[in-house]
């Protein structure tokens, strides 16, 4: 799946770990990512959580998605920040599964607590394909 | 404050409306925004909605800054479509308010419904300053 | 269906307004609703408005759950209050829905924002039968 | 605080465990509590969730309250079932917290996972008092 993701790709995502149910997402803060205020725009640091989630949900071959989340802020970060998402699934009800993501920085400090809500579909997941982004 | 957001900027938003309690904000949909299912990466409809009610809830001279938010996805979008978040102040208590965000496609089809819990703090604004990025 | 909820029946909800995708549903506080700071607890501030949403996502002869919610609570009430929720079906996707709940009190003041996730199921909905409570 | 909660002393509940930082309350299932389907109403799985969650995060002199939850729902209970409710709390920020609550039943079946968002104020804890509930 993160084969085919240029999204992630582009903003310099590194699959730390990939564990059925379980993965960790590292993505070092640019200057492009900052917002108004010269803090990471809410959108990166929901980025990272979010693939960090569909890797953790998507571990079959069944296409997994997501169906929405929960995000509190809880610091802020800069250009020279690392954030890294770790995700774990937490529980599943039919089709149905909770995801939690916890964001920290390198320093080891919460930045995020992002709590994803999974969608197992009917469809299966696509086949990895060469990025067309470079 | 969207003069100097370098993040939105860079993600090509546009501010279409921008009133006390209100914004809306438009943003075409790129293949780099696109994850390993070909549909847009979560974090970038994220993104937009985070911009509107960021514009939606600073509307005085104090910071008002992002606790969370919760965001439901209700349809997908690709590559050739624009979405647009419609950010509307809902409800203040104290120093937290609510705002709730709709995001449409060019169709004027629901993709996402977000709620974000803002938190105005102590700081002023910060001045406009010319953005860096090109 | 509130013909069989003994739950809202107990609580000495009304409802004042059924109509397809719209319900409002009030509840005068009671000691009993009142948790250790003498303030309605948070429980039955959420009970009113679960009830509001289920008889707003229910038009149909399917039978639709609360998948669950998100809810703000922006200020406070007590014994002597009466509060009103006014359910709201917001958007729909397949078999999910997003539905508004706003709660206030007598002087139309915003004690609560919840927003429910409905999902359609296969079941029909239930016969009517009479409550047990009495 | 508990002595004080006449509305979860009325809902049946029982604190197993008053930690810093950490509860166990348990709840019956009772037939007053059920809705038009038959199974326990929302507010109720709620209320459980939320008394765990506050005596989680007031473990010190000064009141912290609800700011609001997210809540969702995974299985349904009935009479003759007992939810526990396990509150961690799980980071903090400046004067807001995220508390986690999993709410499950007598067989270890999760029921519900609830987020819980707290906001310490600048207001001391009630003194306790003798309940007025029997």
């Amino acid at each position: 799946m993160m084969q085919r993701d240029r999204a992630s790709a582009g903003l310099g995502m590194v699959v730390e770990v990939n564990e059925p149910g379980r993965a960790v997402v590292s993505m070092p803060i640019r200057d492009d990512m900052l917002n108004g205020f010269d803090i990471t725009h809410g959108g990166f640091v929901f980025a990272v959580a979010d693939t960090a989630f569909a890797i953790a949900c998507n571990d079959s071959d069944v296409l997994t998605v997501s169906a929405g989340a929960d995000v509190n802020f809880l610091a802020t970060s800069s250009t020279g920040d690392t954030l890294t998402a770790v995700a774990t699934m937490k529980s599943t009800a039919g089709r149905s599964g909770i995801c939690d993501v916890e964001i920290t920085n390198q320093r080891g400090e919460i930045v995020a607590e992002f709590r994803g809500r999974s969608r197992r579909s009917n469809l299966p997941v696509p086949d990895p394909a060469p990025t067309t982004t470079d």
